[in-house]
């Protein structure tokens, strides 16, 4: 079948959504990371694990964008037949997730991240996390913060986990 | 760069999506608070615990308004520099939320929340909680419920884990 | 009031978004069940608790779908009341959720689910679980997959966590 929605009315261009988690347990290495989240650098914070540079906030974006355009995942674009992406920030990410979207024949709507974490402190920073992001997506990002409330391995400590959606628009 | 996002179609105003997430934890103090979840009062269930009335329905369905409009998240609007919202309910939290989102320049479209916790049994009050909060937003909000198999803090008893997704439109 | 979203334009039909969420234990039992999947078979792997076959992806597709229509969740549709549901797979409550849906009065843009797990290895099958999902939708649904990075019950093994998202349409 299709992969284009239906068009419920003449001339109208129905969005498409997607959804995007990720999940990075915090680093208790000998030889501490810095902390990458959300485009940022957050000195004197504990960083993130992973093979990039751990930031959830960034990949749960280029997820929700890959969900919507419908062409795989994280995996699918960054995985080890991709060396050059080994290490990649999480604002390059999401830059070349947006240049494959685009590839694919849609336009970026907007996406919007909200992470689960007792830190870093996020308010003071928010602006600056979404104008990182939305430069990198070439695309309104906004991205906001909340606690578990003690619960989970959010609330131990543990890890951060991002969730985000995002609209994408076939190009006519 | 503009927080607009780009319009695919002549006269076509885009959506935004936003999507929120909200935790709170059963109370388990000697006094124990009354339950408020999704705009209702639940006669006998144990209560939620939090700053407000921990209605993690309506936290999220807010995080998820202000996540589309790109204007912050509960922490920026309801936070200690606005005593006056100390201990309001969810309903009056989403209320002004609504209110904030129209002053920024958007119209909501809808506002889709499910929750996944053991308890209350949601069912029976469904279309009673999608009225309170409807009245509240100035908009569709719907609720739904599930449960987690058993796992993690949901399925042990330990809390309730609301997510939201919205949407809204730039009014003209 | 209304469950219809404004319309801020003439002629534009807004689309209603949806979220959903579901969570299935891995089956400890003595006689192992099939692993059943984003509407596929997986041989080898463990299969997942439930009353129907456990198919988080396919369960939380149908409650987004439910979620932006606003006519209630699974357990509205496919609870003890209607028998015939008991033990039905996740691509035959899906079309039958589709099939609510538009009964209701809308059509279907798009679905978008991602699911976080260990295991099974998602990569190497995931057009052809878009397409069966798609095809018991009969309309565009997508599939990603990501780990928790060993964090919560997903990353001990103890279970998967589903979360969708859907864009229907009110047919004029």
């Amino acid at each position: 079948m299709s992969t284009d929605a239906p068009r419920p009315a003449t001339g109208f261009v129905p969005p498409r959504t997607g959804l995007g988690v990720d999940v990075h347990a915090f680093d208790d290495g000998d030889a501490p990371r810095e902390l990458w989240l959300a485009g940022l650098r957050w000195p004197g914070e504990r960083g993130l694990t992973g093979h990039s540079d751990g930031d959830a906030v960034a990949h749960a974006a280029c997820d929700a964008l890959f969900s919507a355009a419908g062409i795989g995942d994280l995996g699918t674009h960054f995985g080890t037949d991709r060396p050059e992406f080994a290490g990649a920030s999480g604002a390059r990410l999401l830059a070349e997730a947006a240049r494959l979207v685009r590839a694919a024949g849609f336009e970026i709507g907007n996406v919007a991240v909200q992470f689960v974490a007792n830190r870093p402190k996020f308010g003071p920073r928010r602006r600056e996390a979404d104008a990182a992001l939305s430069e990198a997506a070439g695309a309104p990002v906004t991205v906001t913060a909340t606690t578990s409330d003690g619960l989970g391995y959010e609330g131990s400590g543990g890890g951060i986990t991002a969730y985000a959606t995002a609209l994408v628009y076939r190009v006519p």
